[in-house]
């Protein structure tokens, strides 16, 4: 009984993950009360990302337009300094705390457990040219910023060994209790860190 | 430093009260993750909501090209019984239950209090209207079928007065404690509702 374009509607934003079929179903029934030029907007704005590449150098988006990325061609960022993150939006957390002022590499999201796929490797591969081109073989700081996860380390690891004579140091994010969060619902390895790097 | 189309595709779909500035970033970024195809997919289904109005005979949405709505041109259902609701979901969320085989008037959101708007007094009209032409003045049954609030019973009041001679009876749904609720948490009046219509 459900007209067909809240249907299809539903169907498709149904897939995506962070949507699921609750919320595209009252989005549709939102969407219907907009009038058609706010419709029209909406769409626009999801057929634009067509538009979106990634930067050849650190693997952010851009646009089509743009090259190299915005955070590439900012020449008032260190160049010397590089942290490696999964995603685009681990970029946008990093960047609001204002504290760094280097530039990046987008690794691009890594498996819970296993190897690095080639898709990794093709990257890190292309950081290992990218120092020896434009930083004449050495960095000064990798910080390789991946989730603390058993595989995060395996990770960080992994650059340490690889990135051992292209960087002076590699490091990684600290790790203990956040900020707000409390020591009684802390888990063990959490604590375990926060001891082992108290100051 | 977030390329243009995802800043765009942020900014309006924040708006929308079903997803707000957190989720559209996250869906932002997971959308870059589809193909052009299934990008187009989606702004087309968004597209074709356009195509939707409402039914003249009962309010409820349906396609351009249909006419009247499914439910009205549905002659399984009894015309003679009403089932009155504020919104479309409503309806979809009656039709889950299978047990009922009436009609509809969708008469719009209501206001948390105050008075029936212009908008909900025309469709009244329309539904007194309907029932003059189509029912020989008088239904069997009219289920007002909206939330359980002061305004709400309010309405229940209303509608009840100003159909008096245009149906048999006019009801409203059951109240009391929800499948699998629990009498502890319940509310001082969910709880004095279900001890009066216990059964």
């Amino acid at each position: 009984m459900t007209p067909d374009p809240i249907k299809k509607f539903i169907e498709v934003f149904s897939r995506l993950p962070a949507i699921g079929p609750r919320l595209a179903t009252r989005l549709a029934f939102h969407l219907t009360t907009l009038d058609r030029q706010e419709l029209h907007a909406l769409a626009v704005a999801v057929n634009n990302l067509k538009g979106l590449t990634r930067c050849e150098r650190c693997f952010f988006l851009k646009s089509g337009t743009q090259k190299p990325c915005s955070f590439c061609a900012d020449t008032t960022r260190d160049a010397m300094l590089i942290a490696i993150v999964e995603k685009d939006t681990d970029i946008l957390a990093l960047e609001t705390t204002g504290r760094f002022k280097g530039q990046y590499l987008v690794l691009g999201e890594l498996p819970e457990r296993g190897v690095l796929e080639s898709s990794h490797k093709l990257r890190l591969r292309a950081l290992k040219d990218r120092i020896q081109k434009e930083l004449k073989g050495k960095a000064k700081e990798i910080i390789v910023a991946v989730n603390p996860t058993t595989f995060g380390d395996f990770v960080v690891d992994t650059v340490g060994q690889e990135f051992k004579t292209l960087a002076e140091r590699v490091t990684r994010l600290g790790r203990g209790i956040p900020t707000g969060g409390e020591i009684e619902f802390a888990d063990e390895e959490t604590l375990r860190s926060a001891l082992e790097r108290r100051n």
